[in-house]
């Protein structure tokens, strides 16, 4: 018997890169999933997700009147449940190089976070700070490394939660106009074209909710 | 045939909380493990961290030939490779909830990180900031709730990844007097009182590496 459908509880599609990462895994490999979403304003916040959330933010995965309330939670939740554990590589130690890889995207990267806050729909200028440069440096070395070593062109030798955790950046990278060298942007492209993440940014063209702390930098025609 | 024994690169004791988490997980199921320390000195890190981890951060789990740089990238390696998955509790959905713990503890509560850092050996005092007060409340929510349901007194049903995760929590409680709840202050006990805590805790006081920036208020006699 399938598993029920589960629900994905996520913030505007403009703005929330946590929420993107399980979106992402759900959407990718054709999983059947209910999507709610709730306004990160304050007033959306508070009315509506601390009824789902124990912290307060999205994503929330529902699924069998329970909740998992971590974007890496739900992505670990959904390989198991929905993807016979194809959501990592098969092999062990490849299977911890990627949750590594994951892990210091979920607790770190803070200076690309601040200054290059994920607003899918615009063109924007960011000043090159020393911290920013480093975090930059990291994820070039990422891409381009793993990247290499692999035959299909993503982290690992199948698209995997490791992609969904790196692909936010890649939204910021075109946003911003943030420097890589060939072969990350090599990779960088490959994500932007995925059809899951094209659909995702159609749909961010077409909220009209502006939420005005992620509009940092000026326009860029 | 037994895998290879791995080796754990772990900071000073008295210091580093990111590195007692695996190091519990490993000594408490009696796991065969080296362990190589690495002083969280600036010079510690630059001359010998760098050789071992892409980040430059303790823990590393060295295994095989490869490397594994994240805390809890390792305790889910440490699990599947050695402990048949046992690691985590039996049921997805709880093992879900269990990671979105892990999760929240691995990106978050950077007031009680901040203001309280790690000092196993020492007893100081710490102002009660708002900040450090909504990152107790949530701790205590989840060690009181939690623990409240499981017939071990454990977060989950046994000794699991979440509890590993929480432990340096315990320290700091220990440390700074921190304000419990009676269920909460009771888990905190537990987990002071586990074997491999009171073994962290006795080669914690063995050390006479001191690292000022970890040394914050005043000293409680």
């Amino acid at each position: 018997m399938l598993p029920a459908a589960p629900t994905l509880v996520i913030g505007n599609k403009n703005y929330s890169s946590w929420s993107l990462r399980p979106w992402l895994l759900l959407t990718h490999f054709n999983i059947d999933f209910e999507e709610t979403s709730v306004s990160l304003t304050p007033q959306g916040l508070r009315d509506r997700l601390q009824s789902y959330s124990p912290v307060g933010k999205v994503p929330v995965l529902l699924h069998n009147s329970s909740i998992i309330w971590d974007s890496l939670a739900i992505c670990e939740y959904i390989s198991e449940v929905f993807l016979k554990n194809t959501g990592w590589p098969d092999e062990p130690m490849q299977r911890a190089q990627a949750r590594s890889l994951c892990a210091e995207m979920h607790s770190g990267f803070m200076a690309l976070r601040q200054q290059c806050p994920m607003n899918v729909r615009e063109h924007r200028s960011v000043e090159m700070t020393e911290a920013l440069r480093k975090d930059l440096q990291r994820i070039d070395e990422i891409w381009s490394e793993c990247a290499a070593y692999s035959a299909t062109g993503w982290l690992f030798d199948q698209f995997s939660i490791a992609d969904c955790f790196f692909a936010p950046v890649a939204f910021r990278c075109q946003s911003y106009d943030l420097p890589l060298s060939p072969h990350a942007q090599q990779y960088c492209k490959k994500l932007l074209n995925l059809p899951a993440m094209r659909q995702w940014a159609h749909q961010s063209s077409k909220e009209n909710e502006v939420l005005t702390h992620y509009h940092v930098g000026e326009i860029v025609a």
